[in-house]
Order: structure tokens, then sequence, then C-alpha cells
């Protein structure tokens, strides 16, 4: 017997039909002698009609109230999964973040967790229930509900399964595990039985929307077992086929390991780049210049200061492309009057692609084979950001499926025919 | 300034342009130097979203998980009015039952409050703040949402008054106040400016929808003045004014009273009939027929035992239209069996009309004037209930609008031309 947190998504829980389908499966689970905990999400599109409504009233909703509305989503849905899992036979119970609790800090929108209560759920666990814990939420110390921004509920999983100490928790999602690139961008996409943890780390945080990446740092820094499967296969799946499935997210970076140096492409157009020309070249203008984008509260990815050329330098960054309309205000009003520049060149016209793989830490050539590759397609990179197990290139974005595909045929990441 | 608690029925809320409206009208009362309390429905159509819901998964579903689902309509509309109240220059809070708390038993779908905590409430009107509170939710001993069964908001809204001890609650409903009767049946039904509690607990009990009868009991037990009036008349409308609008539910029996013996007529098709013939007229065969519907959790309403010949009586009674199939079953099955009748007569087409008046404790002649009416018009009646401030009879149901109708002109209820 073991303890499994099932984690559904909003296309998961997007009817009551699905929902029912939902507790075919999680009774399935039950009923092979498994304790299990579930966190829903809302019904697909009920926190956009939620949040839409409060848009209507107002331009700038104020954080506390937004989470007072965001979060009812996940509490219908959660009572809903509770109601289908009694009409299982299954004993049910669903509990609001608040009544768990889990306690988060007050950051409206984007709460963090702090911790989580384990006795209500452990007591109902052992009494052969099945515990339905609301997603996305929590309460702060003032008794304020909260959310924890968008696709927290696979964080709230998450969390629950540290708090548990759970044998694995098991993400439902609409696509059936993590692949070497984007399926849509490369046919030829092969889903990993396998990955580490550090490689998930970075396939989220560059761009792979498969997993939160909240979500992954929490299991990373609990050792939580992540396994990422479909929720749209048969609900009567043969357990033993079901726990094959997906893909898992394992802390043993041993012979399980899949031997490829190189595990994934990851991409996105999520950011934008600002280049300042003509910069004074003097000792501290990176952070005169960073500095006061790390004030304002955003967030800074790639950097790049070119040579100098007679006294004065080009300098180039880029940032999320929400945040991008802020900088090139902050820039224009505050750093260049400061700082001095020729010219401000902001430039939304771009895609970061990343090669991904623990192999890179053993091997040498992985990054020249990724530029030869690009050269090869004539893209031409931009700006190019590297770590242990991972290497970015910032190029034009209407080449990123070019380049994605060229880098996933070069690194050999192809379905092999059976 | 006084302490003022508005309440707003899914109508009111029932879109963002309609909350913007209750914004403005709370604004007006909050700038106008009143401390204000709202209790919202949920937007109109929520409710019945929810629980469609959960009827597509479960047929008979568990009550506290239907609480955890229906809670959350009023939750949503609660932080939507606090964000409206925002934007329009107001502080304000909202805030779910369990965290005011509203406490209640646990009587999923049903609850009944126990007591409200006012110190988060009070602590926010110091400070300048409206105060919202989720209707129709509360929270159990064990820290379960409850809910307080359909009309559920306008309990809460008393219930908050009482604990507030507010100088009066104001039921902002779809029409603009009491009437001598419903004016969909009767055109000339007037308006009243003021109504003793005694007969708007009897319009309420005997099937007039402006006010939860519980609700009504609420206010009469804890003294909480009372008004209905319209949240469709525009939010400008000068303060002075709207506090002259609707109809005042008081409990000072004097010259405000108007001077009307009768206040108004009541009527209602959610009655049915059961008819015993034939029963051996023994003592205690009230007891033995009756017993055994109260045991099964039924009120019955209004009972009639003829004049016994030949050793046996006709015995009939009322219930209420939702437990007909239930009372003809038990009747038939068990209670036939074990009393003895020639027959049971079932009948669905009845309707009970009623006249209300506190004039009625100091007036004789006036249930005559009700029945010479009635039999003027060809009525038959078939059972007579009275009280201390009304007549109540059930007539054929075809027969309602045109006894409605009549009594409302015998009793000169008509409104005055100017």
């Amino acid at each position: 017997m073991a303890l499994i947190v099932h984690k559904y998504g909003g296309t998961s829980m997007g009817s009551t039909e699905r929902i029912r389908n939902v507790a075919k499966r999680v009774a399935k689970w039950h009923a092979a002698g498994h304790q299990v905990v579930v966190v829903p999400s809302a019904m697909a599109g009920e926190t956009n009609r939620l949040l839409g409504l409060a848009r209507e009233i107002s331009a700038m909703p104020d954080g506390r109230e937004l989470d007072m509305i965001a979060a009812t989503g996940e509490q219908a849905s959660s009572g809903l999964l509770a109601l289908a899992l009694q009409a299982e036979g299954v004993k049910a119970r669903s509990y609001a973040g608040w009544q768990v609790p889990i306690r988060t800090d007050s950051a409206f929108t984007k709460a963090r967790i702090a911790d989580i209560e384990d006795a209500r759920i452990r007591k109902d666990l052992d009494a052969g229930q099945v515990v339905i814990v609301t997603g996305f939420q929590g309460v702060d110390p003032d008794g304020n509900i909260t959310t924890l921004g968008r696709g927290g509920s696979d964080t709230s999983a998450v969390a629950v399964a540290a708090a548990l100490k759970a044998d694995e928790c098991l993400i439902y999602t609409d696509v059936d595990g993590v692949y070497t690139t984007d399926p849509r961008v490369e046919p030829n996409a092969r889903r990993l039985s396998v990955i580490s943890f550090e490689e998930m780390l970075e396939m989220a945080s560059l761009g792979s929307k498969v997993l939160q990446i909240r979500s992954v740092e929490f299991a990373g820094k609990y050792h939580v077992p992540l396994r990422v499967l479909s929720s749209l296969t048969s609900p009567d799946m043969p357990l033993d086929e079901e726990m094959r499935s997906g893909t898992l997210i394992t802390f043993e970076e041993d012979a399980q390991m899949e031997a490829a140096v190189v595990s994934g492409i990851a991409f996105t157009r999520d950011e934008a780049k600002i280049t300042l020309l003509g910069v004074p070249d003097k000792p501290g203008i990176a952070y005169s210049i960073l500095g006061k984008v790390a004030d304002a509260n955003i967030d800074v990815d790639m950097i790049v200061q070119n040579q100098s050329v007679d006294g004065t330098t080009d300098f180039s960054f880029t940032v999320h492309r929400n945040d991008f309309q802020k900088v090139v205000q902050l820039i224009n009003q505050e750093i260049v009057p400061a700082v001095g520049a020729r010219e401000v060149v902001p430039d939304e016209n771009v895609a970061k692609v990343s090669i991904v793989g623990i192999g890179m830490r053993s091997h040498a050539g992985i990054a020249s084979l990724m530029f030869k590759t690009l050269a090869e397609e004539n893209i031409n990179i931009q700006m190019i950001s590297t770590s242990e197990i991972k290497t970015s290139v910032l190029i034009q974005d209407k080449y990123m499926e070019l380049a994605v595909r060229a880098l996933h045929k070069a690194f050999e990441l192809e379905a092999k025919p059976a």
C-alpha cells in the first residue's frame, strides 16, 4: 500500500462527464489498496470566467478580493469530485485550502506555501477516505484566502505530497508525458519515460509548459517523485500499465537514465530583448542599468555586453514579454538620462531555444554542435546563455520552429522505429 | 450616523453592471456617514448552475459536499462587490461565512445560525470600511462549510443585523415593497408603507414570496427593524427619498399603523390535501394518523375532522406539495392498515387564500365578511384555519385568483385614487 497524490488539471475536470472519469480512475487506485489524496484544478474556463468578471468591474483589482473570487473555482470542482467519488461507492471528503489548512504568506494572487497541516488528511486517509484538497489556494496568517498564481494546483499537489511524504505525486494532464520537444513543432518528438529532476527544472524554466516551474522546484526541495501522465486514457486501464505510462521525474541519476546526452529541446516566445547602443563603458555600467530594472521588480534573463569600441559599448538583455513595455518606459525615462546611451532598440521578435541534458556535464562539444547546426540553417545567434546542463540561444523568432527541428535531429532525439 | 445592513438578492447582483449599481448605492449610504454592512446573494442563476452540476453527478448528493459547492456563488459575488466598491473609491473588504465567523449547526443545506462573531466586522467598520459578508452560508463546529437553504441570504442579513444591533436592515429586491396582495393577480394591489412584524410573519408563512419566513422569524426574535425596497431604482436617488420608499416591517403597533383591519391577502398553491373517508371514530384517531406523519418529518398545516356518523368520520389535512407523494404512500402503506379507512382521497387541486391583519384582534365579523364574499362568488370553502390575526381557507385552486380579487375589493384594499 502506497500513499499517492493525484493532481488533475482543468481540462481533466472540464465537464461532469470528465469529473466522473476522474472519479473512476481514483476509485481504481483506492480499490487497489492505495491511500489517495486528490488535488483538482477548477473546471476548464472557470478561473478565466471569474477573473473576467473581476476585470469587467475593475481594471486594477485588489489582490485580496481577486483571490476571494478566484478560489471559488477549485472549491466547487473539489466538491463535485467528492460527489462523483461517492457515486462510485468511495468514501470521500473535500477540503478548501483554509480547512486543511494550507498556510501561505500574504502575497495575494501569487502566494507561497509556508506549511501544510497533515493531521486532518491523515485521519481521513486512515479511515479509508479519499481526501480531496482544493488546488491553487491557501490561507494567510490573518485568515485571508490566498491563491498561488496560474498553474498553482501543480504546486499544491507537490506541496501536499511533500507534507504527507507521499510515495509518488501523479500529475494527470492532457498530454501523456514529457517529450523531447513540443510534438506540435516537431512531429518526431519522443516521450521520455524518465527525466532527471534537474533537467525537468530546466525544461520548465525554459518554456516547456508541461509542469509549472514552482511545482518542480518544490518537488526538488522535498524530493517528491513526480510522474506526468495522461488523464485522457481509459480510467479502466490496468493499474500496472498506468504506473508505467507517462514520464517519471526522478532524483536518481543512474542506470535508469536514458543514454542521450541531450534530453530535450525547450523553446519560448515569452521573452523580449532591449538593446542600449553606445553606452559609455565605465565600471559598474551593468549595475547602473540592471539595478534599476531589479528595483522595479522585473526579472532579467539573458544579458550580453559587447566588446567596448571607442569608450562605448552595446548592452542587451531580455525580460519576460509581460514586463516589456514597463522596461522600455523605465529605460527611456530613467536609465538613459542617468547612464547615457546613443539609442535604445527594443525587439519583440525574438525566441529562446534551449538544449537540456544532464549528459552535458560530462560531454564536451555539445554547445558546439548546437551552434554548428544553427549555422548550417543560416540562423543567426543573438545571445547565448549556458548552465551546467543547458545551453540557450536567442534567435529571431521566425526561425524558432526550424531551429527546434534541426536541433532535434542533430541530437538524435527522434522516436526510433520499433 | 447609523449602522445599516443592506441585503441584495441574486437579481440585483445579476451582472457586473448591476453589481456596479449596488456599489454606487452602497457608496451613497457610506458617503452620508453611515456604517454599512452588505450581504449579497450569488449572481442570479449561479446557485442553480452549481446545483445543476452536482445533480448531473449524483442523484442523491451528500449535503456536506453540496454546501461546499453551493457556497462558492456568494463568495465570488462578495469579492466582486468589494472590487466594485473599491472602484467607487470606497474602502471595502469581503468575508466568507467562516471568516466572520457565522457559526451554524451541522444541518447541511439547511443549517441554522447559532451565533455571529462581530469583532472583525466592527473593527473594519470603525476603520471606515464597508464590510461585505457572504450570504447564505456559515461554518459548523467542525469547520465544515454549511448553507442556510434557499433564500438564506435574507436570514444571513437579518442575523448580521441582530448581531451588530444594527439600526435597520434593508432588504433590496426586485419588488419595491410588500403589497396588499400579489399585483400579478390583483392589479389594484397597493404597496404598504408599514406592516407589523406579526402580519409580515403571517404573510410570509401564508405564501407571500417577498421575504423568507425564517428571516422574518429571526427579525422578530431579535427585534431587527426590516425594510423591503427596490434595487431597481436609480442608485442616485436622494437618500431621504430612498429611506421613505419600500415597506417598513415594524414592531410598533401604534399610530404609524394603517387603519385597515385587514392588511393583505396571501395565497399559495403549495399545499395539497389528503382525505381519509370512513375512519373509525375512536379517541386518539387524529394522533394515530398525524403522529406517523410527524415521525416522517412532514409538517401538517390545516386539519379538519368531520362530525361522526355511524361511528366513522372523515379526516382531512394538508401538507406541502413537495411532501405529497410521500404522505400518500405513508397513508396507504402504513396508516390505513393500522387505523382503518374506507377510502383515501388525495387532492392536489387546492389553494389556500388568507386574509391577514392585526385589526382582526379587535374587530369581530372579519371572518364572516370573508365567508360571505366567497359565498357570493359561489366558491366552496373546504377547510378553514384561523389565528389571532389571520383567517385561511382552502378552496378549489381554479377559484384562487377570483377569490383573491373579490376579497381584495371586499376589504377595501385597493389603491385610492390620488
